[in-house]
């Protein structure tokens, strides 16, 4: 860790919208706050042909509209560093020409040999591009260090990730790769491990003997917008669960690590994903609830069903909403159940953990049973809020449910680093703590895998339809035992049927 | 419990300030919320000739002053309820003139034979009153009950305690009798009972596995005013720690009560008091710290030291300022130092109970030693505090302590009752909760008797000067063991020498 090395940014996909809306004002951020190495270049690139004029200028006009800084004075500077080249990614000549292009740059700026491949492309590319530098020899460290970054999907089922994770260590180390889920670029996602593991008061309590249920939910409240034909091939179980939400659980779960190394870390985290009960095939149809939004009038305006949009088969099956039980087999959370909600069109858009406290072993008073409740709100408003019980003023001995919360802005001198910023700034020190590794990935697709296979192939299971603006389907409610206990509704429905949201 | 019996509501003491400033206002405030029963009658008494239209008049001037409720439209209805009697308190005619003046007002009102007695006169008359009262027949309850209440100080000292005791329990029954304690009426030292008890993430920590050790403050900010020639008697340890403090204490430490029922509550807090490990008198030095204001400059203002306060003695040795550290010799507190602070002209006005959590038993960040710490705030600004560690927004996993916080006055829409008020109403409704037993006030003194005779008679132990505006003798911060902790200090020195209180 610690300073940055002199080194070449690729962006490969370096025209597309993430680059423009994330990835340049990331590192411009960087930039400013002078965490660049004095001697960096920025290399994009893609199959478009464009200038390197006219790349800096599509830069320029997305940075001013991006920036997640305040300060605009540095954008030229900024931009001088940037390079095109185009890119024919099948093609090995092209990558030929992309090392002819890398050595100039490193020349005309004294760069050694550290160069970073970001891989902000369609995935089927993840297994054709590091393939492909290998063989330019892109991969050798003897000069620098060689490192890519991969966007998710880490492939489509079981299959295509073990088969991806082979292809890349075929000629790559795993610790060049770094897989990014920008959830664990997240403040809160970190904030997580700090509040756990820094406060005496909560690790006494984090485990079955006072933890009911553990409750994670994650709501968008648009719809699958333009990305309809990805979505398609993708749905909510694989665009949210598999990755960010299982490390999140992880997060949540995992022992303390022996220290705050990335291995000791990264080693913990996969302890829990080989500790996750699988699900059986005859179990999916109780454990797990997928559901598909459907029309609705939203504040009087029409929203169409997921159905109608663009991209989307009429006769689609893709679960856009999704709820699973499970449990994770160890000595700490036998028996606790944990819950993993997600969806789109939702009524809003939230993303928390709630931990669920186990009542007193005596009720003195009339109180209500779930009143313990630690809501780490991952965002909007990132910030911890603890729910418990206190006296009603006045006579006698009425207990209420109130509130004590802590806001990240109220800390408002500090900035807090967007996901991209943070990620891309670790990687950059070789810091691989929040980054998955193959195993954690390859772990959850197992854990996956009998859903997916029994939602394809079981006539019996139930697609249920929900109206955009609701909080899913109803019977996602029945996933949770007992009568005392719900998941948390931040906000009432948006439909008209329901309730406006109110935070 | 549930309503209050029609009856006749005794002051002696009537024409002295604590029936001016809290005894009518809060009378007067459960009349205005219909609290009072429909045939009711207030009658003052003490050595002062007054018409009963002079008396009215009186109360009628405090009332509009010290009126706690919003409502000042029923103050001639219930001062048409008030009637006056002068008495000569040992003089047994006096009191047969009493219950005929009861038989009127019993008659006239159609009222049974209900009588309240509240003893708002000077300590000398708690052994007197209660017997004449029993001598004139109005101690017994074959027509109704009689109860009486008794202020502050319950004797000087275990001797006359005990005496006082034996006193009245000659001619009435213990639960005839409440000793008041206004701090037990207080709404969040009855809050520290509900906190801990309904809620299942407090009680698991509340032992001593993960609390270090916990602190109760108790200060005032002004000296001691008008009442020299009194404290000149008691001083802090009797004026503040033989009642309030050590209730608070219990009430902190108690194991869960088996119902909410009073006789329950305080078997608990007896147990508590029972269980206090004796401070030998070899120990009172090193355990227990003195001291008394010296005159001083606050805010460019002079103020006076103890010493030359009218009645006080120009070499008084009454000390204005106490910390006691002690143990309560039980399994859930084994080992754990509890530490009681109080003095006048210290820097601000603050009553709390700070419970310092354990550290985590590994720091994997670095990290501040006694960042968890729960306070129960008592007064001013009611409210629970919790301190605890957070992730620092951007790179790295720095912690900083942070706090989350809950008002009292953030459930704006309830009144908080006045101690008294709602020490009056469960008086009044036979409720002794929030009242002290005599075993638990027999408990106290012989706590700290050793103290006080050490105080007395050890020439060795020092009496320390601390300028007025500071937190008392620096000697009071060594009672805390090892380096990393210490009080917590709500705002900083008040006097010239040091910094503005800020809290």
């Amino acid at each position: 860790m610690g300073k940055i090395d002199n080194h070449i940014y690729v962006i490969f996909g370096a025209s597309g919208d993430l680059t423009k809306r994330k990835l340049m004002p990331a590192l411009y951020s960087l930039y400013v706050q002078g965490l660049l190495p004095e001697r960096f270049a920025l290399l994009g690139a893609s199959r478009t042909s464009f200038t390197n004029e006219a790349f800096r200028d599509s830069i320029r006009i997305s940075l001013n509209e991006f920036n997640e800084s305040d300060d605009f004075s540095k954008i030229e500077d900024f931009i001088a560093k940037i390079f095109y080249t185009p890119i024919e990614f099948d093609v090995l000549s092209s990558y030929h020409s992309l090392n002819n292009q890398l050595n100039v740059l490193r020349e005309s700026f004294k760069i050694g040999g550290n160069i970073f491949f970001y891989l902000s492309t369609p995935p089927h590319l993840y297994g054709i591009i590091p393939g492909m530098l290998a063989e330019a020899g892109l991969n050798k460290q003897d000069d620098g260090w060689k490192r890519i970054i991969i966007e998710k999907p880490f492939g489509n089922d079981l299959e295509s990730a073990n088969k991806l994770k082979k292809l890349l260590l075929e000629t790559w180390e795993e610790n060049q790769i770094y897989r990014i889920d920008h959830y664990l670029g997240k403040e809160t996602v970190q904030n997580l491990l700090v509040t756990r593991f820094s406060n005496g008061i909560f690790e006494p309590l984090w485990n079955r003997n006072y933890i009911h249920h553990v409750e994670i939910t994650s709501a968008e409240s648009i719809g699958v917008e333009k990305r309809g034909g990805y979505y398609e091939t993708s749905g909510a179980l694989r665009d949210m669960i598999q990755n960010h939400l299982l490390q999140v659980a992880a997060i949540t779960a995992m022992e303390p690590p022996s220290s705050v190394e990335p291995v000791a870390i990264r080693n913990e985290i996969l302890k829990v994903l080989q500790s996750l009960r699988p699900i059986k095939k005859e179990d999916v149809k109780k454990n797990v609830i997928r559901g598909q939004y459907l029309s609705s009038t939203i504040k009087g305006q029409k929203i169409i069903g997921y159905r109608e949009e663009e991209g989307v088969s009429p006769d689609s099956n893709t679960e856009t909403f999704a709820a699973i039980k499970f449990y994770i087999d160890n000595w700490r959370w036998g028996g606790v159940p944990f819950y993993i909600r997600t969806g789109k069109r939702l009524p809003t858009r939230v993303t928390e953990v709630v931990i669920h406290f186990r009542s007193t072993p005596h009720f003195l008073f009339s109180q209500d049973l779930n009143n313990n409740q630690l809501v780490i709100r991952i965002q909007p408003d990132e910030g911890i809020l603890l729910k418990f019980g206190m006296k009603t003023p006045g006579a006698g001995f009425e207990v209420q449910t109130v509130n004590m919360d802590f806001h990240y802005s109220d800390i408002s001198e500090l900035r807090i680093p967007s996901a991209y910023e943070r990620l891309i700034y670790d990687s950059l020190k070789g810091d691989s703590t929040l980054f998955a590794r193959s195993e954690e990935v390859i772990e959850a697709w197992k854990f996956l895998m009998p859903i997916l296979e029994s939602w394809k192939n079981d006539p019996e299971i139930p697609l249920y339809g929900y109206p955009a603006g609701t909080w899913g389907p109803e019977n996602a409610d029945e996933l949770i035992d007992g009568n005392e206990f719900a998941w948390r509704y931040p906000c009432k429905n948006l439909s008209d049927d329901g309730i406006y949201c109110e935070l």
